[in-house]
């Protein structure tokens, strides 16, 4: 509402051109108003972070949180241009930068095994922020993304697999308040429960567990979420998933060997069930 | 926020169908939550008014109104289907009827003579309700509606002229408040000052500018707008328009013989200021 409050004042007009510089958040708030403005305005992305660059600012989703969930309102709406600037990087709290890099990870996991594997040479190079390393890092990324969005641009499949870790990970968001822990760090912890789950289904190998949690660690990324919270608190949350579809929760799960995953709701949920034990105190 | 509110409470997943039943507000409102919610559901309309069966409900425009101005917040998104069922004006007020053969009469005046024609016969049979007589002329306008949207989707140009009269006309609902006067009501007053403005530039003549002033007069609708705005209140109004680009106002007009009208900045300020002039007291 300041955003629309400050455009009407300032009388901007259909031509105007909203500047989105900043973190995810920032795109996301910026990008939702653009797109509701006088029913769509043009509008430029400038991401100043990991999470940004290589995640948040391609692919044309916006939106904002609701109180009961994140994300929930929003629209597809896609930028003229992003522009990313690896300098921006240079002032990014370490926690931050690491959050990024869960996404970076992701990518990897979910289909492109020779990027996780460069990833497990170069992790150091990312966290001392060598320009060179980013730079691969975040174009990779954002190739992977482009092409899982130019299959599906509205999500009706593949670009769900996008979200690996993401419905473990808004719970733990939610249920900690939006900013306790940073998206990534969520996901992170997420991606490591999914991978649990896997494991438990013999889907995939306990080696490729391992490799995955070691890689996370020395990323400084957090595998598991915060123990106090139940098993109860993840049920309820994740059933407010979006991609909850005709009451069934939609997971997105590892399968087979490294960079390959499934968008599926016909998982055992007993694995489900012996992860969040597995997790949670109670 | 009261539909996400209830959206979210009851666990409404992506395969929602969110149902617009009643007038444009209505329908309006509702469009633009199921095109936010989750990044957009599917949407139906159901108008019960005759301006919702005429004009709103075709062609995808959205929209919430913001305290600085008339619809300024929404979204381009279209419904799965229009259900319209005549059966509905039984219960209408006179004044809702009214308001939407405004539109009637806005169609007839951008593009279509003969139903302007049709019109002049046949507006006491609309006034009396009648079922045939109102299926037709739903469906003329509908017609014509979608004609024009199809040209030209998202506002670039001759969808615009959809708006004759809604310039001077969203001034005076913008002043009065909302719900004082309806929104044909304004249109129909906006639509007199517009032709006034035309006589005074030479562009049509003052015959025509008679039919449209009886026309409505039949259609017991407002000629002009109430005579305590102010010409300064018209003016501040209008420059916060959609329709503002550069920095100039840009409006629809009639010009030539009936059906016939530009949507144009080309006009000579000084008529606009013996219009505004005519009509308010000061």
């Amino acid at each position: 509402m300041k955003i629309f409050d400050k455009a009407i004042e300032t009388r901007m007009d259909r031509k105007c051109t909203f500047v989105a510089l900043g973190g995810g958040v920032i795109g996301d708030m910026c990008g939702f108003a653009a797109a509701s403005f006088l029913r769509g305005v043009n509008f430029i992305q400038i991401p100043t972070t990991v999470m940004a660059q290589v995640d948040s600012s391609v692919g044309g989703k916006t939106g904002v949180n609701h109180p009961l969930g994140k994300n929930l309102i929003g629209a597809f709406y896609q930028p003229q241009c992003v522009l990313v600037d690896t300098d921006t990087l240079n002032t990014l709290p370490d926690r931050e930068l690491a959050s990024g890099i869960a996404e970076i990870i992701k990518y990897g996991l979910i289909r492109d095994a020779p990027f996780f594997e460069w990833q497990e040479k170069n992790m150091e190079a990312l966290l001392a922020r060598d320009a060179g390393a980013f730079a691969y890092a975040i174009k990779r990324s954002c190739e992977n993304k482009a092409e899982v969005v130019s299959l599906d641009e509205l999500e009706g499949g593949v670009r769900a697999t996008l979200n690996l870790g993401h419905t473990f990970g808004h719970a733990i968001e939610t249920r900690l308040g939006y900013g306790e822990w940073l998206h990534g760090e969520a996901v992170a912890a997420g991606m490591a429960m999914a991978a649990d789950m896997c494991v438990r289904m013999g889907w995939i190998d306990k080696s490729l567990q391992s490799r995955i949690l070691s890689l996370l660690e020395r990323a400084k990324l957090p595998t598991a979420p915060p123990r106090h919270l139940t098993t109860e608190m993840f049920r309820s949350t994740m059933s407010l998933d979006k991609k909850v579809a005709d009451g069934k929760l939609k997971m997105i799960l590892l399968k087979g060997s490294l960079g390959n995953c499934l968008f599926t709701s016909d998982f055992d949920p007993k694995a489900l069930d012996a992860t969040l034990a597995a997790f949670c105190d109670k």
